[in-house]
Formats: structure tokens, sequence, C-alpha cells
């Protein structure tokens, strides 16, 4: 008997990625979708989570892929009815609330699941495993794209709390924590503000390097042309990328991994495993790297953006 | 036989605070200090904590007083070296990093101990007893004060990683997350920065509701006159203030709290309690809500300042 699940916020990454993901998964059915004015067809909608928790007890898992800002009420009412959740990343829009989130989860007895899918970009594993016994010499993380093509017209992006590039930027940060044999922690980081905008349009980072290997990172969301989703890593054995967001790997020259996306079908199926187990996997260290940046960097104010 | 300590970072607040609270403590003896440009009559300096351990095996503890940007390498190193640590507040320019220090220390079976010295101010203990049985209708932090009266000249609290008015702000939120009956999460907050600066110079934090009470702060760094560390609280059964910084307790007008200042005795009493007992005390938590706010937060630009 599949899981009976709602999906709140349907929007770019809802039509995108979770809907075609729980659709292809056996042990979720989507019953209900929550949004102020959009609808997928063929489901039961409601215009907010409250109303469809109260008019359907038998839902009990929510998927919540609205935007940071919200994600937090929505997440709380659900978790107080008694029902699983998984957040889209990142999972909220600070550290705090989503610590109250899994004190919550723990409290009711049911599963919180904070996303990262870029964790499941079909290279990840194989580079960690690479990593393990090697010694790293240099990591640089360039991670570019247009945000004109990417998020076309998401304001609440460019609002406080919408981490600007940090969005796509913490798909990177989330893929570092995961293949990396130790933690790190940042330096220094440099912020590029537009003018205009609350959240900024590109990042430099640099952590404290791992034993001599200096790891940095660049973000920027005016990159013109194909998207960078790059990790290039040299070693004491052999030098590697990891491109195209975590999907492909490259080591000396020859692609020795690579794999269709199924980033959010493994999430889904992580979802599944977590609720049969009655457990909870919230791991904050990409976004208390965010908040590091933040809290450590130098502001600097660059030309206005506008669509 | 009392632990043999040094003090590293030889400026304002080790000079008011951490010296006599020192001399005082039967459990320490300050056996050396290290700073770049500064000693203390009588004992013996270094110009390096780095210094300071190869020459000094027999010293035990070391307590940082250094800006927090620079903090880390110096925690590490001591650690590293097997010493007991005790770190002023914030304890870091990085939640990531003190997360680091802590692992650290667990592996290397010694103490750290990462201090909040407003928790020790005399009335705090009786406003969280105060508290525990009533019900919170409004509490604001009112934190002002003039910075150029209590930081005179360092540059270092207006750089990158220092803070700015969050430095003093952090000391009234590490007595809002003791004196509270649970945890609190950021909603919404305004940062404005001088133009010339990197860092705030006053903030307004709004908190999720607790229950139906607005949590509100504001702190100010260009206050005139007196400071203002104030912390107004109506509930259900009688309204409060816990002024001078956590010092005094004023209920419905009657002071009911009031003691001399010994946080920082009380401070070095509890490192001492912690290295006897083979444990560590590390609660991010006020520094999670700086974190947070400057994630969260939108920035202000607001006149240079200059001293």
């Amino acid at each position: 008997m599949p899981h009976s699940i709602a999906l709140v916020g349907i929007g770019k990454i809802a039509r995108d990625q979770h809907i075609p993901a729980i659709a292809g998964n056996a042990d979720f059915t989507l019953s209900a979708t929550a949004s102020r004015n959009a609808e997928v067809g063929g489901i039961t909608a409601y215009r907010s989570l409250a109303d469809l928790l109260q008019a359907a007890p038998d839902i009990t898992c929510v998927s919540l892929a609205t935007p940071p800002q919200v994600r937090y009420g929505d997440a709380r009412r659900a978790l107080e009815a008694g029902r699983h959740v998984m957040l889209e990343k990142p999972p909220g829009a600070t550290l705090s609330e989503v610590q109250a989130l899994e004190r919550l989860a723990a409290e009711k007895g049911v599963t919180l699941f904070a996303t990262w899918h870029s964790r499941h970009a079909a290279s990840v594993a194989a580079t960690r495993d690479w990593l393990a016994d090697r010694k790293i010499q240099r990591l640089h993380i360039d991670w570019r794209e247009d945000v004109r093509h990417w998020h076309p017209g998401q304001d609440w992006i460019w609002e406080a709390g919408g981490l600007g590039v940090f969005d796509p930027g913490i798909n990177a940060l989330s893929v570092l924590t995961a293949i990396l044999p130790e933690p790190v922690h940042l330096q220094k980081a440099t912020l590029s503000f537009p003018a205009n905008r609350d959240t900024p349009v590109a990042v430099d980072l640099t952590f404290e390097p791992l034993g001599d290997a200096p790891i940095t990172a660049a973000f920027d969301w005016l990159e013109q042309g194909p998207p960078k989703w790059n990790i290039h890593i040299d070693t004491d054995a052999g030098n590697a990328i990891l491109s195209e967001g975590g999907a492909r790997l490259t080591i000396d020259g020859h692609e020795t991994s690579a794999g269709e996306d199924q980033e959010y079908p493994a999430l889904y199926a992580r979802f599944a495993e977590l609720i049969a187990a009655g457990t909870r996997e919230v791991d904050l260290s990409p976004m208390t790297h965010v908040a590091d940046a933040f809290t450590l960097g130098r502001r600097v104010i660059t030309a206005p953006f506008e669509w």
C-alpha cells in the first residue's frame, strides 16, 4: 500500500522534478497539492496546506517545494498534524528554525528529511570513494550559471532569506560536504550584492586549507551560455573533475563515471526508507557554510540586477 | 595545586576582566601571556601562542581573549598540544570552525569551554526561574551603547567577521537563550551597515512569536550617554525588566534581584569545574541566531562611521 503524499508549492521545481519522481516511485501516490495559485491536472488541489491537512487525514506524507522563506510554517503545521515531511533544499531560511523542526519531528515520532538533491547526482559517490585514499592538494569549485535562464522571474530568490547565488551554490556545498574525507570551514568570503537586491549575485569562498591544500569556491549567477557546475580536485594520485553538477567524473582526462539524472527519484526512495525505518535525516552542514559566509563575508555592492 | 594558565590576547577585555578574575581564583595561576605587542607586568610574555606552547609544557590551560577572526588558529594549536581551552565570546568567526574545535577537543580528551559571560550576570538565573511558570505575552530586547566609549579604536570589530553591533548584541542573545523556557528562531532581520564598514552598526530582529507573544530585539551602537542593556518581559503574571546587562531584575516596578558583577569570576570557576569533570561546554545557540540574522537579514546602508 503506497504512502499518500501531498506536494506543497507548485512551481518550476515541482513540475520539473517532484511530480515525475513521485509518479515513478511505487511507494508513493500523489494525492493532493497545495499552492496559492497553481494546480496539477487530475490531482485534488487545495489553496493552502492548512486546508489540505484538515480535509485529508489519510495523507500521511508532505513534500515541501515552497520557497525557503515560507517553508517553516508549513513544515511545522504538517509535523504537528503527525505527517512525515520532506524539505526541498535549503531546508529553511535559518538554521535555528530547522533545528526547531527537527525537535518537533522527534517529539511527534515522524520522519523529517532535509534533502540535498545534488548529493544523489550520478558520480558523487564515486568521487567520494576515489578521494578516500588520496591526499588532496587543491580543490576548487566553479559554479556558474545564468540566473535568467535557471530561475526566470523567481523574485523570492532575490529577497532577504532567498540566498541569491547561494541557492545553486548550496548544491555545490552539499556535494563538497559529501565527498571530503573530513569537514572544512570557511576562512574568508566575499559576497557581491547587486545594488537593488537583498541577496548576492556572486560569491568567492576560501576555506581553511585541508592540510596544505587550498579549498576554494566561486559562485556566479551572470554566466552566459551553458552552466559550469564543476569541482576540480588535484590529488597526490591523479586529478579529477566532477562536472555537470556531480553527474560526470573525469580522472586524468578520462571519463570514469557518469549516469542519467536520478537525483529526485533517489530523494523519494530515501524518504520511503526513512519512513520505513522510523528515522530522520537532517544534515545542516551545507547551510551552516552559507550562514558562515554571510556572517564572515565582506560585502561588495555591484551593478543593479534586472530581469 | 592550581592549574597553570596562559592568557592570549592582551587587550581591553583581558585587562578589565580576565586578569582580575584569574587572580581571584585559587584554581588558576596566571603563568604567561601571549600577545603580539602587549605585556602584563611581572608575567612571562611571549609574542605568540606557538612560542608559548613550545616553551612552557607545564601550562595546562589556555584562555583566548583575541578577536574572533584569529581565534581559531590559536584554539586549534592549543588543543592539538593537549591543553584545556577557554574561548571568549563569540567563540569564533564561524559556526563550522567552532564545531571543528569541539571535535578536536573531544579527540584529544581535553576541555573546551565556549563562554557567554552575560549568562553569569547577577539576575539571569532569577529571571529564568521567574519565567519558568509564567506565560510570556511580549519580550523586547533593547541593547544600545556607544561604540566609541565601549570599543574605542577596536577596528577589528568593524572588519568582516568582527560582528559589529552583534558583538554586544550576542550578549543579549546569550541571555535570551538562557532565560526562555523554549528555543526561538528568527523570522525577520534588518541590518544597518555604515557605508564604509563591513559589519552592522544597528540591527532589528523579529523572532517567530512564542505562542502569540512577539519576541523582538533592537541593537544600536550609536546610543549617546549611558548604555541601555535591557530586556523587557510582559507575562500573564507580572512585568519584568532585566536591566544592566542582566545584573538587575525589576518586577512590577520593584527591584527583586541584583548583585555585584561576578561574570568573569563565574566563568573561570566554571572552567575549573569542567576540567575537573573532564567535559566540554559549547552552546552555539547565541551565535546561530547571529548567523541566521546575517543569512536572513535585509541590508540597509547608513552613514559612514568614523571614530
